[in-house]
């Protein structure tokens, strides 16, 4: 394929995907494939020879389209979203054309300083501590995903209690039970034996007194709080965990404290909602994920240590084929040594484009219109006998349950998810069963949320 | 920006990189700043207001293209290559733009089978065993570079071996001395404080005897011995460790063999290279990067494992609202269970595109095309008195030095890459200065390598 043939091919794939942004909210969200369907339509061996690219795009959408999601759709309210956007597909597509490998400063300058300073304008805009910045003792890098940046900061946290002379079977990771699932993989992943879900209040947030007690539980049988994980938006409510008081509880214990604000962290762009961070001008790592609700598309998970020393000991090998001279310098940094792959793409470049072209003010406004949007379902829901909403509306998901019980709640789930118009997920606090919506699809507007709150009027006995 | 918008920029977009493709082969490879110099031409902070997309793609070429080092010239022979193609290209356009969530198979089951199918498709193409597939025990996954997927290896190794019993202070890991640095780096962060790194013969390849030794010493002294990482194409050199001496060590000592052929597994898509992986039917897990030499962006690394179990065992917590039918059932892959992230992208759609577009026969005309140039070149240099080739060619890399010594190669290095026409890599083999010259970048073709050899040639004095 000459370049050439790369823009006329390209212009196609443009056109296909501007057409399928504008059908997106009419096509049924989930897919009605069964286990091995797609494995199925594809043939048993790779093709031989070379094959047109418009054989390719048809087979695109014969074979693949069938069991596609469409988390793009504004009717998707499940999970957290993973969203795209017209912004963030140029940069990938920019980013893809330059094919960057920036291991090192010196194999792409490019690539290392576009990252540092637009992570650098998200300290500023996020209200998160000045000492954050590259300029400052720490950075921030950006990695796949909240679940790799977790892990990376337990593997620091490990090192330093190792350091200490703690064996790894000795220590201890905490974090609440409403703690993403990344947590606890995190932990078992850097070899730690002994996670402790701390219990939750009323409000689903860690409580600090039982973290207090389970620590002192441990250092009396002989074990070692290596590290706490607290979150800012939990997966199930978008609680938010007590960070001052954590921090107060895990610093004088030198206890790593991560902060996984991977949802909410893009609230904080507004700062009306930035009293949910106190206190974090003393916690050790941050995480969040500009590639669920900033329209930035997946992976761009952003990890910020407050001092980048530890986690550069922690992860840096040099061989010589990757010696050069201004990282012996020490004047630049490498993001090699910020994470586990070697390789690199630009990804900073997408995330660029996305501020750059809604501009700050642009994704405030969207951001709150989301907000808007969750409280102004949630009265409804409220307002209505036959549901419950069953946790604190914080940020832009509301939780709610059918008065009847979970049966009457997983039936109403399936029901609004059979439709195929919307989506939402079923999950279980404090053992009854949820439905959670998640406002906060690229595309989502006042018609979309009016319209699930018909759905669930209607669907609901 | 709405659709309509899209389809122009996207337009504007494409042309942008169709026009950088046909002149990246004039631009000087090496970009020409300082540090720092990128991030201050950046403002201090992010614009408050939507910017046109015109102006950012005019940034584009004035901030970011001076730091841009041109991993896509024809002219470049430095580390391995890190290739994009215009089909791999067009993939991530698709994959952007239907921005799947692909962490179960319930939330992308077009992202997991499509993936399934085309690995096990490279299962066949690569001669590897028929069990590898996702039909047989084992399967294929795409995880983000050979560093990741050697750290998942290396950490279910470490669990296999602590159900054992032993603690991970105690638990080996066993490399070569010329393997590559990702397996110590994979290695510490998998919590591992035994690293060997075995010595190599003559051919720069792992030494079996020495291999035995070093593990008859760790049991004698009361250590583990829980992974041995053999490599099909060493970074330094290319060189291949023996893969069945190895196995057949390893295994009656239920050692876990992990194979990183992250740059040469490519050349096993050619009949004639495999005898390199004799033994691979006895070895656990084995990485390759298509993101490499298969003119597939970065990041797509394939990982395969023998037997899926013990990875899904030791990778695999599934919270409540990650729960769902088709999972339960066991009927489909969640690769969520396969690597440290939750999330990922739809990464199977640009290899895909890649095996079509080329057709399975194009990419294995290229890759002797470019196994043939790298004989033809070493065998220049062996002609010229001035210079050695430092080691054996078995793909398409040729390691040689100037025969005054190691002034003169790294002399020779440094005028070549001056020149900014072509880049190499200097490196130390055996403490030995040598200069590293890998042909495979997409666009290389005879006369590259030609004017490559006439630098050389004018440059060595």
């Amino acid at each position: 394929m000459t370049p050439e043939d790369f823009r006329t091919h390209g212009a196609a794939m443009i056109d296909w995907v501007a057409d399928y942004m504008e059908r997106v909210d009419e096509l049924p969200i989930m897919p009605a494939v069964e286990p091995g369907e797609i494995y199925a339509h594809l043939p048993d061996s790779a093709p031989e020879h070379a094959e047109p690219f418009a054989a390719i795009l048809a087979d695109l959408d014969r074979v693949v389209m069938p069991g596609i999601v469409h988390w793009q759709s504004p009717g998707w309210f499940a999970f957290f979203p993973a969203n795209h956007s017209a912004p963030a597909i140029l940069g990938e597509i920019a980013a893809a054309g330059l094919a960057q490998q920036g291991m090192n400063w010196a194999t792409s300058p490019a690539c290392t300083e576009v990252e540092m300073r637009v992570l650098d304008w998200l300290v500023d805009l996020m209200g998160l501590p000045e000492g954050w910045k590259t300029t400052g003792a720490g950075g921030g890098v950006i990695q796949m995903s909240a679940s790799d940046a977790t892990h990376v900061a337990l593997v620091v946290a490990r090192e330093r209690a190792r350091a200490r002379g703690a064996s790894v079977d000795d220590q201890v990771v905490y974090t609440s039970e409403q703690a993403n699932s990344s947590v606890e993989k995190g932990a078992r992943i850097a070899g730690f034996r002994h996670v402790r879900l701390v219990v939750t209040d009323e409000q689903h947030a860690m409580a600090a007194g039982a973290f207090d007690r389970a620590v002192a539980e441990d250092v009396a049988a002989g074990r070692v709080p290596a590290a706490v994980v607290t979150t800012i938006g939990t997966t199930a409510t978008t609680a938010v965990d007590p960070i001052a008081s954590i921090a107060d509880l895990a610093r004088p214990r030198n206890m790593w404290h991560h902060v996984d604000a991977a949802y909410a962290g893009t609230a904080m762009l507004c700062e009306e909602f930035r009293h949910h961070q106190a206190g974090i001008d003393r916690v050790d790592s941050y995480v969040f994920n500009p590639h669920k609700w900033m329209f930035t598309n997946f992976d761009c998970s952003v990890f910020w240590v407050a001092d980048r020393r530890p986690l550069i000991d922690t992860m840096s090998i040099v061989p010589p084929y990757l010696r050069n001279e201004a990282s012996e310098a020490g004047a630049v940094i490498d993001y090699r040594d910020w994470h586990v792959p070697l390789g690199r793409r630009f990804r900073a470049l997408k995330l660029w484009f996305v501020l750059r072209s809604y501009g700050i003010s642009g994704i405030r406004d969207r951001i709150r219109e989301h907000v808007r949007l969750t409280h102004e379902l949630a009265a409804r829901l409220a307002a209505d006998p036959r549901f419950v909403v069953a946790a604190p509306v914080l940020f832009s998901l509301v939780c709610f349950r059918h008065d009847d019980g979970d049966d009457a709640t997983d039936a109403l789930a399936q029901a609004l998810n059979a439709g195929r118009e919307v989506a939402v997920t079923a999950t279980t606090v404090d053992g009854i069963r949820v439905i959670r919506v998640a406002v906060g699809q690229t595309y989502t507007e006042q018609r979309h949320v009016d319209r699930l709150w018909t759905l669930i009027s209607d669907l609901a006995w």
